[in-house]
């Protein structure tokens, strides 16, 4: 999954207990705030506030991880479980040709219905890497955050995920029922890629479920630690993760095993030659993509996505930026605006990881036998998986590289969402009542499988929601900040207060 | 530690019993053969088989890994019992900066002495790599080779060394004295680059036995496996070992720990950035030094080498030469005299290991926060490791890669010795007399710290030498031939009585 460059907005009073005026609603909305009974819900969740915590708790000290195999079944039967308990009267195991997922309905006898889609796998990790046990979801002083729970999953998907469950029981604990049906599927395999996601959403029962829906979200938190300010993205880029392997198992050039680096000038090495291939897929600073024909179909930003990108700019401070990203310098040293404009705009190409040879310590004088660099590529409109896979090949072939394995190991097209379909209006006015300005931006940096929503036969706008701040999504010391100690950013409590108000808000919208 | 690129000979009869005629011996050593007491001392190695055996089993069961820090004093401690059992009468720990060495001496009372050098560590393995436990030195029937010891260090170097002291062993079992006095240098530091052999070479009462000596040998067992014949290196490459390092941790443009990869657009990379500093060093074939200035101080070679060379093409087979090597193409297919060439004249620049991000099962969408690769780099003559380090930090400097790390972890400048030295006669002498035709090679393609030798203030010939077949220096499996199908092939026995000649051609060499 996917992690945000924070919004930076001003931000007003919200469901900290504050009420909610009729100013605050956005244009289209209008009534929706009496039919939303705000302010018990935000009771009923802090009344509830330690049985959710346990259960994301429990969630997170179930990792499953596809890579791995790891809970497989264990994390499909807890997703199911919990998808119950929140209310779900149709609750179903979707087996595929890996990790299974869950297809689950909730008929509120509502003339709307809402998507959801949810992970219920999450990244792998190396407890030696992490300050606090990573399956332990310890709740820690954040200095600067706040009180923040510790843990895999924590801010990728578990933690946002899990608020959107509480906000059912919130509801059903304040005496109401959900405004809007919900259908809910869940996958396992997310962070792999998606390989069956099709297998799951495109049977038909499901996808005669989904199309009744004004859209799908994934939950998300993603609001800014420093200025509690969100983005609304339209779309997200999409993905390839695969393995370039050289090595004696495909070239005969090469030692098949790892042999005496003596031989160098005897013999060539695939470490050369990996080496060589990745640097021809980029432009001489590492940081274009060179692939043959790969920006072919690179759609141009329009003028109104530059437009939202320029306004975006202007709401969000580049200094917050670049601390969350733990950096000094953006690509380049362009402009804010540029790069900003850059990041929506570019497909990347990414080394997640080289490996090959000799890994310990000191030095081992051999030539690897092989190597392997694990790549990600992000793709843009309208550009495709099936196009990309098949223009790196020809390059690598073309270049003398044709030796090289490429192994694809999962992916998705991007998505693109509507800016004025109901999903998205509905999002910024549960925004907007929660306080918190927004800006829209053309598109996500990071993918989800919403390719499977957005495109046929499905074909709903689609995207990120949710509130709270979160953060170190694929990293050591994963947090959800529970109690944040900028009174900008929503609480744990909040966050959930504003999953309900969201689901009025989509009941309301046109 | 190097392995050879067997020669290709012919083989006439040797210590299989057989006599040794005035027929073999080699001009300039007349008289030798009457001084050898070959038959019996072949006998005594024989009769001490068992004994011999267990030695080396004992001495591989304890595996000295510098880079690991293990069996340090525990390996010297047994270098040093090893070394009075043989006979030596003084023998002493010396300790450096790093992993001790031996000093050792044996007085016999000679005109003439020799130089031993030995190395007590070997190289890291890892059991789950090995068909055959590689501390066991199980005796297995290995196909095309004969009955071998399979164990770490038994090519590299405790098998020849082993046989080295075996012979010591056979001499006073067979009634005789060594015919030489011999001064013996051991370290256990080799396979990180010998860093702190030069504490323990350059002690006035080491330096002062050593510039006794005729010149320096390493024991080793390079005898081609499929005709018996060996080449006789007069010199070495140097090497430099190394690391580049690029990250966070030395550029404030990278993310000083792994980055969710949605960020590629706006942060530039460490692994695309290392990428593109080692695609920087080698020509774009990836074969051939680019380092600015690297080639400057190679010695071009002289009509002699080349007319060595010419010769050691026509006497070695490049089909064997690619069997051994388990690859079906030299570099660029080249014709196989250009490629002894090139092998003689290239310092070489290697990728021993790429290691950095997410290395596990499938992917992860990180940006890395540090990637290194492990290099070594060969040098010939008149290049120096010194001045080959300022010259790779410049490179990188002008370059724009002045941050990345160069963590320089060992190394050393390469060795010539003269072919109308001493040694050299001696040594092809005794390869005569045990019927192996040898060609002679300007230089080894690895590396080994015979500089310090070869170097003031000691300035001795230096070189491999020795009898038997083995193989797998630094990889799985490691073997010494102990009984070879190979009749061509000196048995285990054969190289202990193969190395006791040789004492006595040194004895006898002008």
């Amino acid at each position: 999954m996917t992690e945000p460059t924070a919004a930076a907005t001003d931000r007003r009073s919200f469901l900290g207990g504050a009420a909610i005026g009729a100013s605050l609603l956005a244009p289209g909305i209008a009534g929706a705030a009496a039919r939303s009974p705000a302010a018990a819900i935000r009771k009923a969740a802090e009344a509830q506030h330690e049985a959710n915590i346990k259960r994301l708790r429990d969630w997170i000290a179930l990792p499953t991880i596809a890579a791995e195999g790891r809970n497989v079944e264990e994390g499909c039967a807890m997703m199911m479980a919990m998808a119950k308990e929140a209310g779900f009267q149709q609750v179903t195991k979707i087996p595929t040709d890996g990790v299974p997922g869950v297809f689950a309905t909730m008929d509120n006898g509502a003339s709307k219905t809402l998507g959801l889609y949810f992970m219920y796998d999450v990244k792998q990790f190396d407890p030696k890497e992490w300050s606090s046990p990573p399956l332990e979801s310890r709740i820690v002083d954040k200095p600067g955050f706040g009180k923040s729970l510790i843990g895999r999953g924590a801010a990728n998907q578990k933690g946002p995920e899990s608020a959107m469950l509480a906000a059912l029981h919130a509801i059903r604990a304040a005496g109401q029922k959900p405004p809007v049906n919900l259908v809910l599927v869940c996958e396992g395999e997310e962070e792999i890629g998606s390989p069956h996601f099709t297998q799951i959403v495109r049977r038909p029962e499901v996808v005669a479920a989904l199309k009744k829906a004004a859209g799908v979200i994934i939950p998300s938190s993603w609001q800014s630690a420093s200025d509690g300010g969100l983005v609304v993205n339209l779309g997200a880029k999409g993905v390839i993760e695969l393995e370039l392997i050289a090595g004696g198992e495909y070239s005969d050039r090469f030692p098949a095993h790892d042999l005496h680096s003596s031989n160098k000038s005897l013999v060539e090495s695939p470490a050369w030659h990996l080496v060589e291939a990745l640097a021809s897929l980029v432009t001489p600073d590492g940081n274009g993509p060179a692939i043959d024909g790969w920006m072919d179909r690179v759609a141009p930003l329009t003028p109104r996505q530059k437009a939202l990108i320029a306004d975006s700019a202007a709401k969000r401070d580049p200094a917050n930026e670049l601390k969350t990203l733990g950096v000094k310098h953006f690509y380049g040293d362009i402009p804010w605006p540029a790069a900003l404009e850059r990041a929506a705009a570019l497909p990347t190409i990414n080394i997640e990881g080289l490996v090959g040879g000799y890994t310990g310590p000191g030095g081992k004088t051999i030539i690897p036998g092989k190597v392997t660099a694990k790549l990600d590529m992000r793709l843009v409109p309208d550009q495709t998986m099936e196009d990309c896979v098949a223009k790196l090949k020809a390059h690598l072939q073309k270049r003398g590289f044709g030796d090289v394995q490429v192994n694809v190991t999962g992916g998705y097209d991007p998505t693109q969402t509507d800016e004025n379909s109901a999903l998205i209006k509905a999002e910024l006015a549960a925004y907007q009542r929660a306080g918190i300005k927004t800006s829209i931006y053309p598109r996500l940096t990071g993918s989800w499988p919403g390719y499977i929503f957005t495109s046929a036969p499905v074909s709903l706008p689609a995207g990120q929601f949710g509130f709270g701040a979160s953060g170190g999504a694929h990293a050591p010391d994963e947090y959800f900040v529970v109690e944040p100690s900028n009174p900008k950013v929503l609480s744990y409590d909040g966050a959930v207060a504003g999953f309900a108000d969201f689901l009025f808000q989509v009941a309301a919208t046109r």
